[in-house]
């Protein structure tokens, strides 16, 4: 495929080789909205770094950011290597796995992808962003306890396994998809999935030093609120590449619709949890309002396409009520989460799956309650039992927890010898 | 309208069904840009963030971060609910004021908005990201003083009835607009309509603790620079899509040369500022410089499709140069302005607003200068008026300004319970 | 050019007509790409300003950033009075330099470029956006101990004139365009020419004080890692631009493919300089991944499109690997760069240059190894004997050192009169 820029100047054009030019030109403004929205995903990345790198303790700041770096090289490698062969195989192989062929064919670049609206190396390079964004939910979760190389060693096998597997399921056209389960841009193929890897972690891990004592929950500060919030905001930037990319075209009504509604319920998750989190805790805890903002985009993300303007407003608002009694909640379980993001991701990721049954206003394609809540459930016994499975068998064998000592230290020092600032 | 994508494939297309095609190809493109560019006026919101929170000491920076958080929600929120349908009423109703709707219509969602380049969704959410601008504005310049639930009633007032009724009188075909007034994106309409508030507030609250004392002015610094520079960067970024983004289609002469002028003006403002403030201060003060930026680009906004690329260099210098010198009068007048928002929106923001009649180089539509300054006081007294008359009745009902104490001990202590850094 | 919406309701339209507004949706929406790559490089100097400023020390913050403030101002005004002129004179001249008219030519503004793929403001500010970054590189290697009049004084003449006319040998149709040489984006003529004059400078100044003493090389840590993780991630994100948009068109599979081999070469990096740094210093630097990144994208500039997926993957592992021998030797040659701008931009730039003849897969206009190297030892002998004869000229008249008092108290103080926190 190659644009036509003045190639009419050398012939007569005809009927047909004008609507081939027009469907050229569509395919090139769908084409290149695929891959700004991919550049925009990709910041997300940074936005994550900043985010959990503001919520935690200065001493494992590097740790944070180091690990997040090396995820998305690790995403981007394995994705190209394995995982996009193996969520997307081009013709189904029974619905639950396939045995992908390794790295990217070069044979079929420059042909279209099967939507018919970006190229192959489009269609690679999106949803390759998407890929390492689970692993990276899981590593504020972990946060400030895991050993490095044992989390990078999950981190690899989640990434060019376990998320391409369950992906394959709805977005590869797999089992799910076929049965009419509904998530445009995987608040539970994305984040609930992320959201429960990293509950497997927490689980394994256990809660960091001091955090649950004998006198009660103690509450660990973040060390840099401006760093969080420029995580926050670079996230919900992010996220109109993240759901607006999820039209696969650059279709005006949907794409617009999308932006409509992944705001309106981002701002709606903003009030929500401020109110809530002003009810319960009597102050205005900014922490809620930044996953307020989180859980209002990761609610809207199954059925931002299907469900109304109106509508997105209420299910905004909904996941940000939910993020205070979430975090609440998880702290009464004495599940140690620095950075909330089960809270943001797993609960409001099954929240907004169940939304698109109550919400979705188109008839074609939306899941029924009954679809929706199958699909949640499988999506979650399988990630989080492979989840558990690979963070036990990482501790049994290479450790997964530093030192009692290097908890204390902080990780900046015990895993790379330096600290964030000087 | 659905892009057509293959749609030719099924029937044999006619020379009406191919130039609908090329319209809707047309349209398509225009659509996103317009979305792209609502993405990027988002990134201001960031941008103010940063600018604003490193300009504050670190005391107050929670303070800064949360205001700035629920300026986003609410100005999505309440334009949403009633600020789009009273500043594009559809039908002009008098020209001062129309009594709107409630909500979106869901009716017309797919259909094209006014201008015939995007949809009514997109039309909405790049007019959305505008609306909380001049809250933001203000909220800079009332910093480390104002208590923060009566600056959240100000902002909820005035995003959603002043800055609506102000844009109506221009850019929803109102009174102004008949009158020839010109402002191209809003040096008027968005940043000296923000800078009066701005300006009602100082007023209305008197200066911090310290700033102005029997001993002379004292330069209160902020307490991140880095912070502050991100912010600068961030909003000239996100300039790209204020001034380019209202040109209202991807109209290539149109967008590239609003790019030109934009970007040469900011620059020019750079050098204006760093310039006269070394004149001025005998040393290298970089908060010139970044107000500066901001400077050249608020000045450009008028005019930054009418006035020519020399022109803009022009125009941006003399923005900059107006930096150091409002700056220094402000603080003469003894009105108290952390951030420098009345400096760089007010000033250069009027600045801007004049240069269109003096630098404008298209015939049809640029006002003349009598135009231009009726336009310029009209929406000042206003604005002024409203706000000071909104801040006063804050300050005698649920009272403006913290106390003494909280001032000292600081905003994110008094306000929030907990601090920035740890 | 102007846009044909709704045009063809008011007349019959014909197969010249329909081709006519075919070709017009086509220029518009590159036209569109390359503005947003405009800004996406533009975004790139927030990048260097984070990365540069997190690597240095505290009390050298404010300068930095108020250096790469002001690059940019002087980068743009600079291209539009003289540099893009003399890079692109419209008619070669010789093909080593030419004389160049002052300031865009207004008369030219609507036409489309020479390329027929974006306006002529277009062409100029996406150029503009690429023309300081090289000063931006040097900003970083001289950090810490330039003063700063020398180093403005320095940016101006190597971006008004040093830069363009090595940019002019290739790009502007000069002598090494003529003679095969390859550099798709800049490998050699933006990166390795700024790590020339990077090297010049640091020859001419020395080592800051207390950096090799008797007792051995002592390492100086920068002050803040967030700040510069935020930077390469900043810069990898406007690396779409700076590639994706130096297809000059928004061509689908050249645009794709450019975003793909820029991804896995930038992830490429940050593993091959891991596991380098970690083999060799026996800890998880992490300053070793951040330039292991950035050597990888600028491994894969010079060869974006004509590199095969596999191939990009190779060249970026490559440079992560070069990164950590390059930081090594040249702190062995007592060659002091506090950001390792040369081992990033120099041996990375050389090194992907020669990569296109090694790994290039299109017959067309891939240069070979001959014509490569003739490039990077023409463009960095020129740059490297100009930059080196600047500084000391500089050197000799204005002073181009702080004194060894001010390097101890730190530049901030002593060149702005403030300290970045406070």
């Amino acid at each position: 495929m190659k644009i036509l820029l003045f190639d009419f100047a050398e012939t007569v054009p005809t009927v047909e080789s004008l609507s081939n030019a027009i469907l050229e030109a569509e395919f090139t403004t769908s084409n290149l909205w695929i891959l700004v929205a991919a550049a925009l995903v990709f910041i997300m990345h940074l936005g994550f770094s900043a985010l959990e790198s503001g919520f935690v303790r200065r001493k494992n700041v590097v740790n944070i950011l180091y690990k997040n770096m090396m995820i998305i090289a690790i995403g981007l490698l394995t994705y190209w290597f394995v995982g996009f062969n193996l969520m997307y195989p081009g013709e189904n192989v029974g619905g639950y796995f396939n045995i992908p062929k390794l790295m990217l064919n070069p044979e079929i670049a420059d042909l279209t992808s099967s939507y018919g609206n970006y190229t192959y190396w489009t269609d690679f390079i999106f949803q390759a962003m998407f890929a390492a964004t689970g692993a990276t939910i899981v590593s504020g979760a972990v946060a400030e306890r895991i050993k490095l190389e044992a989390f990078l060693v999950f981190a690899l096998v989640f990434v060019s396994l376990i998320y391409p597997i369950v992906g394959f399921w709805k977005w590869g056209a797999g089992w799910l998809d076929a049965l009419g389960f509904y998530d445009f841009a995987g608040s539970t193929l994305v984040h609930s999935v992320g959201g429960w890897a990293a509950l497997a972690g927490i689980i394994v891990l256990g809660p960091r030093k001091g955090k649950y004592t004998k006198k009660g929950m103690r509450a660990i500060r973040g060390h840099n609120m401006p760093l969080a919030a420029l995580g926050v905001f670079l996230l919900w930037f992010g996220w109109y590449g993240f759901n607006g990319g999820s039209v696969l075209s650059a279709d005006p009504a949907g794409v617009s619709k999308v932006f409509v509604t992944t705001s309106l319920a981002a701002a709606a998750g903003a009030i929500g949890a401020a109110l809530t989190g002003f009810i319960m805790f009597k102050t205005h805890d900014i922490s809620m309002v930044m996953n307020g903002i989180l859980g209002g985009l990761v609610g809207i993300t199954a059925g931002a396409d299907v469900i109304s303007i109106n509508g997105s407003v209420v299910v905004g608002l909904i996941a940000g009520i939910l993020i205070p009694l979430a975090v609440t909640f998880f702290d009464k379980m004495k599940l140690d989460d620095p950075v909330g993001a089960t809270s943001v991701h797993l609960v409001c990721g099954v929240w907004g799956t169940i939304a698109v049954a109550l919400f979705g206003t188109l008839d074609d394609g939306v899941g029924t309650l009954s679809d929706q809540l199958i699909g949640i459930v499988a999506c979650g016994v399988f990630t989080f039992v492979l989840s558990f499975a690979l963070f036990y068998l990482i501790k049994v064998t290479m450790g997964l927890r530093v030192t009692s000592e290097e908890e204390e230290k902080g990780l900046d020092i015990g895993e790379h010898e330096m600290t964030a600032y000087s």
